[in-house]
């Protein structure tokens, strides 16, 4: 007999809905809007194919071999150079996805019972990552235009940070506007209230670029974190954290901690991609792709769901789209029904830290093929139609 | 102005002693038997050339896309046939490093105060990845057979549990013996204390295997991580976690938090490189390398060391030996002084997590090619023997 006694913190991790939902999404004829996938096209498979026969020709042993936490210098470098602001190298952290960025983050700034406010509704995979160290989360609403900075100071007192996704927002897909970025910095250097923002989506913009990020603005008092998972491929796992000075040692002492360092075959294969300019042909295709992924999405939507109560915004890049459903309708409810009609998404539900809008529901337009989008759209709507007339018949 | 507010947890972090030292050593022309680098010699770099060849061939959306946070379902396979109990590849998870197995690990079953027992002298990087939990660490005797199971159960009162490195340990090379791992585990058993069993050097014996592991005498009572790392190569982080099924999911939904997955592409080209039998033709050569390697150290010391009240062990495998320097010196002291005679060594205090004993001393055999061997030795004991004379003139 051995009795594992679980820690607290354990009890306040939950499943990944998301995680659970990526299964049922692989059942076979599954539509899939619920996954957060880059599309499998913008792989620059041959690219990676060239660089790990370099990486491993030229530098073999050092790319096999540990390394420092810190992340490879000239990945480091290149990071630094190509970010909007003055950044020393220095400052840059190679993570394993900046998922793992998230982790540090909550590791260094989070006490049992510490404050933390994050827009709402918010990445699930932030609440996941912050869960670990019990902390009291707080919601700043948001609406079309992002976070709303006025409703904060009731909420900022002695909070340990505000946690932001300002561009193409996962889950809603908005963009934090120019304006309440300007209110939002100076509300924060007003309540000293430090900032995480996380930029995963940045440079998948469909017309023009987001504004400056907030780290731009005031980078002593932001924590920035960035990844390589949209722009190159997620399975390589290589994200970064911009950090101020007197925050960067303790983010390193907990990276050592976690897995001594990103791995150095990676981060040498990823900076031989780009050194030469990679992106900046690569990039563009990608956004090409989604923007046009993201009007055929908006088409079916605007065709299939005639009639219905149901709306959505437009984003302006990204990946994914917030709907809403017929007032009574709950999105949780909903999905088991249209997996049966063979179309999958997640309910917004999943993405609030407190109050939630039982209503909402997050759509990928990336991951799906065309025709599948035109397909799925079209099951959903007949879903939605279908549970309304159960609903008025009752 | 911004005012970060660091968690309690930060300061209970250090900076990695011995990552710092990794820096002291990549200065020119230090010998260094201080960091844990694996002989760069044996790393598979043409295997692993064809690996990623094939693996972008053939699968690589797949490998680039994100993927289950369980790990890549055939290298999960292979883990568990290969290991001498009877294991469900439902109870392997994939991690980046077993260092993440170890943050993970401490996540799941630490709270704040917990009582965690380690048997000392401990790994160091185990220490670092459960800090951050805030545990009260007891530290449990050992001996050149090594941790004493008679001493355990004045500490186990609600001790969550007792992490140990039975084989080739790390910093000493100790390898626990069967008399000792029999009686550990009725100790265990009789006391219902959960065991974490930690495995990276196991394969490197250099004569006979080591005893079977504490997990197959006893596999529900223990976490065992496992690691690619010294047996193909460090720089992909991929090692492993068997936990029972009680715990698995705590440590899955942990990992998820942490980085969502280990490296898609890392897991398939490692999958790649083993699934043919690589190993039963690759880990011999380790072997019969660190075994020389192991030799030459040792008769450079039996000679250099002559006259000395130096002592030191002579290790079974793995990649570490265990040095105690003359009555009243400090090994602290001695590293300045034997940087600047050109060799390193890791100062046994940072593997103590209670009572240090000062004279301790981590020399690894692996890293350094024979004739390094022979002169940092020398340059060692001409450093000890200097600073005894200065020692006695005082």
């Amino acid at each position: 007999m051995s009795e594992w006694t679980l820690s607290r913190r354990a009890a306040r991790m939950n499943p990944s809905v998301l995680r659970e939902l990526l299964k049922l999404t692989e059942r076979p004829g599954i539509i899939s809007f619920a996954g957060g996938l880059p599309s499998p096209q913008t792989f620059p498979v041959t690219a990676f194919a060239h660089a790990c026969q370099s990486v491993l020709e030229r530098d073999g042993p050092l790319a096999l071999q540990y390394a420092a936490s810190e992340g490879f210098t000239p990945l480091r470098e290149w990071v630094a150079h190509h970010l909007p602001w003055s950044v020393d190298p220095a400052q840059v952290l190679i993570t394993t996805g900046s998922q793992q960025g998230l982790d540090l983050v909550g590791k260094v700034l989070i006490d049992t019972g510490s404050r933390v406010l994050v827009e709402t509704p918010t990445y699930l995979g932030a609440l996941q990552a912050f869960a670990p160290m019990e902390p009291e989360i707080h919601s700043v609403s948001s609406d079309e235009e992002g976070l709303l900075p006025d409703g904060m100071a009731t909420h900022a007192n002695a909070a340990r940070f505000l946690y932001v996704l300002p561009n193409f927002q996962n889950p809603t897909g908005r963009t934090l506007s120019e304006s309440r970025r300007e209110a939002l910095v100076q509300t924060c250097q007003s309540l000293n209230l430090p900032l995480v923002e996380d930029n995963p989506y940045g440079d998948l913009w469909f017309e023009k670029p987001p504004p400056a990020p907030l780290a731009a603005r005031h980078p002593e008092g932001v924590i920035y974190l960035g990844s390589f998972s949209k722009v190159l491929a997620p399975g390589l796992r290589l994200g970064y954290v911009v950090a101020p000075k007197t925050v960067y040692p303790k983010l390193l002492q907990a990276k050592q901690a976690a897995d001594l360092h990103s791995p150095s075959f990676n981060q040498r294969m990823v900076y031989e991609v780009l050194k030469d300019g990679f992106l900046e042909q690569h990039v563009p295709s990608i956004r090409a792709l989604y923007r046009h992924q993201c009007t055929v999405m908006l088409d079916a939507l605007a065709q299939a769901m005639e009639g219905l109560d149901v709306s959505w915004n437009s984003p302006d890049g990204g990946m994914f789209l917030w709907a809403r459903l017929p007032e009574g309708m709950d999105a949780v409810d909903l999905l088991p029904r249209a997996i049966e009609k063979g179309v999958a998404f997640v309910p917004g539900a999943a993405f609030f830290a407190n109050e939630v809008d039982s209503r909402a529901l997050r759509l990928s337009f990336v991951t799906a093929s065309e025709d599948q989008i035109r397909v799925g759209i079209q099951a959903l709507a007949q879903t939605i139609r279908e549970t309304q007339k159960e609903m008025a018949a009752c």
